[in-house]
């Protein structure tokens, strides 16, 4: 928290991304309907939100497009159905990961797509191949972030090599990704320290992406925003992945530029969402998430734990240390 | 977030107080069977929390004994049927509210009775009412906090002059209680330094007591941690008024001193908390609170929205904007 003189105007170089269509879509595998995706993409219109993210672009070599929702590969003519020409303020963002996408192939030169940016999604030991991802996006006349997941789980030392080889690219922003909501806001403060150092050298952005397993993805978000991070995703009612991420609604009244508007947030929410969740589509906060965050682990054993209905959670915690 | 360097070891002042009776009470009239009474004492016990607050004393010529639970009340016999003796290092703590307790009565002396810590609860401008309370407690031999509600809505030069008032009694902590959920980390930040202040002059300790409207109650009980509080209130499963509070389960999470255990939370909130909500109490994070926590305001608006079963939030929030 640096910027405590801030808090009641705003720096007009911070971009939302709405990421719910892409950690929303690790939920429901991706079954959004047209009409959830057409609203969703006018209530970010009235929001202000600067980025609206659709989903993966998945290889659909290495994925079964009849066992997933068509957000997990963002054809650009799907996306074109949403938004035609999107002459708007909103840029259209897709999340491209490393290994999981044939990039040299599915993603068009940009003159040909209505997509904007391509968030190149990798893990510290894939940073070579991230690169040639990145490359390959800003050659084509993208934008470009590089997301790098599961932080808690990396070494400093590591973190810093890779952003230092990341930087040297056209790569406009460096993403903290707190995969495993494992961080507090001091250690979120501590990898700002790291990434701020690199980006303030090479003229890049630092953007976040955090989870919410101990209900700290919208307080690691603002420690984020007080350090010097200008990107900064969020999804609808914190719909992502396991226990969710930072909810759009909470970081639209945060912020204060004008441009942000929270009211159409609730008005989709209530409109969109309640489906959902009547639906049995289940995320949020919950024990067995706040139990794979403090262990620093993958949430997929806690996800397993929802699938199955259990509530035995006391034995869960066990069964996960028993593990470890 | 001043301790950084200090997140991998432990300070040993820090004391958690397990508020889920007095908060949790707010949500179900105090209407706790014994099983979970005695077993939530237990579990405290188990986990190494330091003060358990039993609820209320609220007087019984102001409400009627017939409309809500014992521990709306906390008599001593009843505290005594589930504590015995409490010949334990888990000390008993009840909450006095100015204007809503015959402390001079309802309120033995110490040596009678099996309450350690008397919590006085006021609003800024009922400071003298709580000093002749904390003067009340400290006389009859019990130890005092007091707990400045409501502490967003009052100016920081009041703030100063009610802990300069309040410091020259025999009160041991002085607390921070953000009752709307309208804080931000920074802005605890700012009011720690208040706060610390005027403690460290007189020798007292610093608590908060957080509420979930932002989704900020632990992180702004972490915060407060790193600036200096020694008393940090939490509730087993965020249990409390409205949005409830920071969770039990995130705070010994958080806290590296060994004498914390966290499974005992787990095992308590399963075997114990589920029934709650199947029985159809609710607490929690939800966007009407969120709504509240945001303007500044009491939550009783959403409470009743809750209360109603209501969902349709935008409706909601354009009532609370137009009685603004």
């Amino acid at each position: 928290m640096k910027e405590l003189e801030k808090l009641m105007n705003f720096r007009p170089e911070i971009r939302v991304v709405d990421a719910t269509l892409h950690d929303g879509g690790l939920v429901n595998n991706f079954y959004f309907t047209d009409e959830f995706v057409q609203n969703l993409y006018l209530a970010n219109l009235k929001a202000g939100v600067d980025y609206m993210e659709f989903g993966y672009k998945a290889s659909r070599e290495m994925f079964n497009e009849n066992k997933f929702g068509k957000w997990k590969f963002c054809k650009d003519d799907d996306i074109r159905a949403i938004v035609g020409d999107n002459n708007t303020d909103l840029k259209i963002a897709v999340m491209a990961d490393v290994g999981r996408c044939d990039y040299k192939n599915d993603i068009l030169p940009k003159n040909e797509s209505p997509i904007d940016m391509i968030r190149v999604a990798t893990y510290i030991n894939t940073i070579p191949a991230a690169i040639d991802m990145i490359n390959n996006a800003t050659q084509k006349g993208y934008e470009a972030t590089c997301n790098l997941m599961a932080i808690s789980n990396a070494q400093e030392k590591d973190v810093e090599i890779a952003l230092e080889l990341l930087a040297q690219t056209d790569v406009k922003t460096l993403y903290i990704v707190d995969s495993y909501g494992a961080l507090y806001p001091e250690q979120i403060a501590r990898i700002m320290d790291l990434y701020m150092n690199t980006a303030t050298k090479y003229g890049k952005e630092v953007g976040i992406h955090a989870h919410n397993n101990q209900q700290l993805a919208f307080a690691n978000t603002i420690e984020a925003v007080g350090d010097g991070a200008n990107f900064l995703d969020a999804t609808y009612n914190t719909m992502g992945r396991g226990a969710g991420n930072c909810a759009m609604e909470l970081l639209l009244s945060f912020l204060k530029n004008p441009k942000y508007n929270h009211y159409p947030v609730f008005r989709f929410i209530e409109d969109h969402m309640a489906k959902l969740k009547e639906d049995g589509i289940v995320w949020g906060y919950d024990l067995q998430y706040l139990m794979t965050g403090i262990l620093n682990q993958h949430p997929r054993t806690a996800i397993k734990f929802t699938e199955d209905k259990r509530i035995d959670y006391a034995d869960f915690y066990c069964e996960l240390i028993e593990r470890d």
